[in-house]
């Protein structure tokens, strides 16, 4: 969008025509491969590159993207809710498959950078592949990650028990099914931004996580956020945008 | 339903007809004033008076069951729901008014029996209203009552500095709108049943309550049940049945 | 949290260091196998041992946590929500798996003591399964239980030739899918608490148990809350929890 | 519809044009007053005149349908929904107004022909203006009606003293909010079609009367049917169609 | 229910025993078989035999209940919501299986009496399942069924070519799943009670049967009422019901 | 949008700067007066004068976006969602005020073109708020409007007497609260689009119109499609749409 | 129904006797062939042949209604909603099956006529199996189609790229799952009918496609109406009604 | 919380008694003023100042809370969801009442620091008090602001025209009824957090605000997380939080 001025420049100094700007101005930031259009500006618009969300899309369409993107330059690629079965017909990509996750990485995990950190807490044991997807997601665009598993509210001691790591993380995340109390605690006790990630996790009248959702939506905590139900990815995207904007 | 025995060994032993007999099972407990059947058996059956639910019936309504009860030999009665209104209208009823939780006591409140307790705790101040239901219908049942209002989970800080309190009392209720987490702490720090409140209190989505209700009913915690939202009244019955039982 | 005054005066008392009292503030009730945070002083702070719920963990890490507790000194443990194949892959246990309640018990059942006794009641026969899974923890906890299964509403004959049992019984379980009638029907003949357990049985418009599950929470009878749809576990704790207050 | 053939066969015998039997089938049964088409034919075609519907019609509306109905004959007018300011506005027609139910009669209610008798029951002292609609919509179509209020299953005794009655009637309408089981209670007893009908009545999670509604739809005792909630014109009207068939 | 009265009158003339009554009142009729409780009385009181809802049931559980229904007498049987594989299973009941309605029939099918027939009507051909199951409990119930398939509302003429047949049933099934208008059309036409099935048949915001449910609660037309979503059981019990008091 | 080449080529031959351009691209089609971005390019784009939405807005609002409109050039005015004090309080306007539709019009209503038209018709009375407000969008847009009202399903012979017009209309909007079923029974006559319109009219299940819009979204008849509940105007507009293009 | 006239005169003119004319009112348009009533007048009627809805019903059934059409001279014939091994079991009717569509062709599609085109466009790549479905019933009724896929609104550029097609369209069908705003947007940039298809893509609070579905009834963009979630075949069809009517 | 280790030290110095250091742990951060807890330390752990919560408390409790924070040294305060009636009520503490946004300041607001700005956007006017609660809320807490309003989707090109500001905000807060498309369109322009607040504006299928939540959650953007329904306060809290941390 930053480039509208440019190409107008281009084209007040005849550099090229009317018709090469409208052009430019459609064109240029997409691969157009049929199923799908490749956005290869992501980078600079939102400063990550883009990622492949795996699911409804065939092993045969993911590889096609994979190879656009890296014919035009970018080296690492996430790809998320990937099943083991895509994961096995995508093996000549080289890429590390995440099973608990379902999420691959193709390329190299970059080392984060400073002292900030990301905590990544959840609320029960079944919790734990959201939070995995999230902190792979927020190690992946160079964050450092803490995971403080297993620590739901039912049991305060264990939350009590990490209380400095939670006053001095940067962002927290808080994944959680059944009653989600756990953002409400967490953001009582942080002075941080909170993400709130509802998970699927439960039965009954956790109706697929739309009690969690309900009770983060609701929080008392200040300075709580929710994303979608399991939608881990989300959670750790953000918590990277966030999370960078302090150095 | 004790009755039926004895009602038969009358009829056997020829002191009843079999007509009086049937008659005695059909009309005894009940005398019918036309728009309800006021229940005068129940503290046989269930150890406690019946109660009288003041919504959607008229002044004139409660009078007429309010006496139906005292000729009955009925001496302390509880009125619920009861608007200032028809409070004023029943003024001649020399009844005690609680105008936040819209409540009317005729009589007496008994002196609590014995040592154990029932804690009433709230996680906001506008949660006070129903809490008071609860505890008002607590001690009317000869209770003894602790209050812990405004401790929500978004400060943890406040139900901690009463964990003393919450470790020894004999049930818990929790109040709470919103998230509802609280609930799930106090079962988290408790080893007595707690009966969850969910309130109407809030906005957006905890749409009147379900938020709340929906997060208490999937709490981690053991030991939690819950009650229609709203309903101080009836979590108040139920903490003093379960209380009762400890001496 | 008991434990606080004593660490405390171990502090005073120059008998730990400052840094020590801190670390058992915050790390004595919890084993960290990283998957899950297995809580040592339950027992302590909640009178019963704490229960695996095995939905949503492997055979592994439920082995894992099962070490964990024995080498802990916990000798009797329940599993619930345990599938088929886990049981069978967890055979070396030597667990006692019930197959209809999805439940299985290390070690033994106590015994239970005192005269006391708790109503397990369905419906239906499909309900069967939560009543069990409810019946048995209430068992494995160490109390008496009276199975009434199949006596739904719809043919009242088949509660009220129970009433008797129905009148004598320190806490009832009523175990019900569809329109879950039976708790409050329950509700109006006991004098004791009445749990309410609605059950997802059913099809159209009983979505999965919430039909149920809205009626219990209206239920006109007083002394009724309710737990979590097909929480039997939840329910056979509760009932637990209130009967052994009785002794 | 019956007069297809009729109008056939005028045309046959050249009674009549084509024309002239086009316009009859299309405009014959309605006169069109703008902003009603009023049903000339529907005594023919359901066995009952057509009742006036009052909510969202003005007073002047009204009073033209009346008008048009009294000028083809018709004697008795039911007006159902009429609320006392245009029940008011109305006096001139001299129509016999029940404030509780809401409804209006122009005209003479009928003597009930016969012995058999439909049963209007209500679960507690709220749902007596919905009972009330049902039972005065009954009366209005030449039935006999017994009414038994105030019999909610939370004390089961004010139902099983009635049990004669709800043997021998002809059909029941159960009116209920709240849990709804009292459709369930009577159904399980009575022989004859029971005609539920949800009311708005309660607080917290009976949300409007859906809790009913859902309870009663679920319900497990065979025979029961449920019109929509507080619909007691329908529940009425619907009685009298099984009932008029018996005779 | 009836039988109160001659069991008192048989106590009152000393032929049984104070504790003989209450046994008689306690356990007469009813079978009690572990997992089921069998209603040998239903045929006095409701007028037919008890059928076997077979879903949640093992074969042997069903094989079971037969038994003890042949033992005391009953005939024909009706089984529905079996399966093939349970109806295979029970092969050696030598059971007559309607694949498609899911239903057994044990025994003969009654010739219907008289004149009076029902009508059971669906929307679509996939709505066939639902009505197959609602005409053949009508038939073994001894009724007589013509069925009207694949006559929904967005063909008119379908519905119109079988007007007369339409106003002279004695009551009608609208059986239909997606937007349900066809019970408020039939209701429309006809001057018989109309029991509407709302079917699960659909896809998207059809929500499995609520659409064509909440449709037919909202039905403009009077004389229909409800069952649940795929109830074809209910609607042929109930219809049977009316109809035979027609007779 | 189609301006873009435009600027683009008075750029390319100097007729103005690129910073000209870039603001032309920004600023040009809205008037930004604070509370409000006025789009003057409207009907460029869309065919069509911009339209005021009342709701929402002061009546000092309204009045200045008129203002802005009218320096503009835009002399018809259409203005929805406006009570009756707010158009009490735009007297100057001039307006043409229809109070049942809660709609004004400043400037001439245009005479329609043309021989097609579309109808508008309704299911009952209370619908009629509704179908005014799409019958005189559509009629203020150009379009010829035929009105039939009270034409609900529940008595088929309104509707059938309408055949002709139903089938020689461009578009029809099916205005219908309670079980909406007329979309469907119009869909299937006519061999046009037809534009469902769910009301709030109704009680109960009706839901404010959920039910409607549901069983309208569930049509088997082809050609139907939905806008939101009371979407008058929405309905009207889209039907202008429609049928503009057939001239 | 037009044919009603015609008949009319017939008997007039006696060509026809009375019941003569009452069989061809009633039975000429349907061939009923048991489990299908075949609608053989509907190209008459709605401008269209009629299409076979394949799910739930049976390849027999499916091949049956075939012949049927086939033999009254309909060439050719669409069938949605097919799955793979229906079309593979109907192999001898030579259709040309498409596989992500879930949609199978018996004859010729027919060559577009004229210059209009309907646009089909994505917000995702896993919605193209509903835009397939839509886009060939557009191309098998006649129309000219151009397809825009993976034109989500979290890339903007996506869109505005195609700006010039948007704005020549004669009809937009959006399809789109998610949160649904492309159909807002390109309600906002298009001057012809915008036909939203929310799409059941998504996860957790998408709800099967609600939220998408909600969203678009939302739409603050005029022109925009709605059609069931996953209708691609709804879409267009109504798009080509829309279209048909430009030439 | 941070506080323990000093408590601990102190102890541990003989500075304090064992009783001491816990009654320091337990009372010192509250003051408990029987209907509220205000919370003293909240500066400390969460970096800004409680803030009072309006709604269901009266104008008394306000007025004891703002007491209380003044007595102990806070001398900005900020008061959400005051009414009119309220702000009047409490006119001797001075504060600036803004009616739109329903919220009052005690105090000053203080300079913003730094050049980072936030955006608030919104789709109408209608939600104009949503955005300035928010606004509001982050100036009070430091930042500068940047208001968007009526910049909905439907209108593209008012989006477009502030993309420089969109592209170099630091947060941006997206306040939306109806679809919220906002959201999403937002999140793919820009590279910073994007802070989503669905409004209650709309009417019909926007059910009061969930719509826009549902389309909000599903946003395909990323970067996206959203607060409750018309929680202004807490996305300007957040959004404060997140900008700070860049500085």
């Amino acid at each position: 969008m930053n480039d509208i001025k440019q190409i107008l420049t281009q084209l007040h100094e005849h550099n090229i025509s009317v018709d090469e700007a409208l052009l430019s101005l459609k064109e240029k930031p997409f691969v157009d491969i049929g199923y799908a259009n490749v956005d290869l500006h992501r980078k600079l618009r939102k400063g990550a590159n883009e990622v492949i969300y795996g699911e409804g899309k065939t092993a045969e369409q993911i590889s096609g993207i994979v190879e656009v993107m890296r014919s035009n330059g970018q080296k690492n690629i996430l790809i998320t809710r990937l099943s083991q079965e895509k994961a096995n017909a995508l093996r000549e990509l080289e890429l590390d498959y995440h099973a608990e996750a379902r999420l691959a990485i193709v390329g190299q995990v970059p080392k984060p950078e400073g002292g900030n950190f990301i905590i990544v807490a959840t609320g029960g044991t079944s919790d734990i592949p959201v939070a995995e997807e999230a902190a792979l997601t927020a190690e992946f665009l160079g964050n450092s990650v803490k995971r403080l598993y297993d620590v739901g509210v039912a049991g305060l001691h264990r939350v009590l028990s990490h209380v400095d790591e939670i006053m001095s993380a940067s962002v927290i995340i808080a994944v959680a099914g059944m009653e989600g109390a756990l953002a409400s605690v967490l953001g009582g006790l942080a002075d941080c931004p909170v993400i709130a990630v509802p998970t699927s996790v439960g039965y009954g009248a956790s109706f697929g996580g739309v009690s969690a959702l309900l009770a983060m939506l609701n929080s008392c905590a200040s300075g709580v956020s929710v994303v979608n139900i399991d939608n881990g990815f989300g959670a750790g995207y953000l918590a990277s945008m966030i999370n960078r904007v302090r150095t």
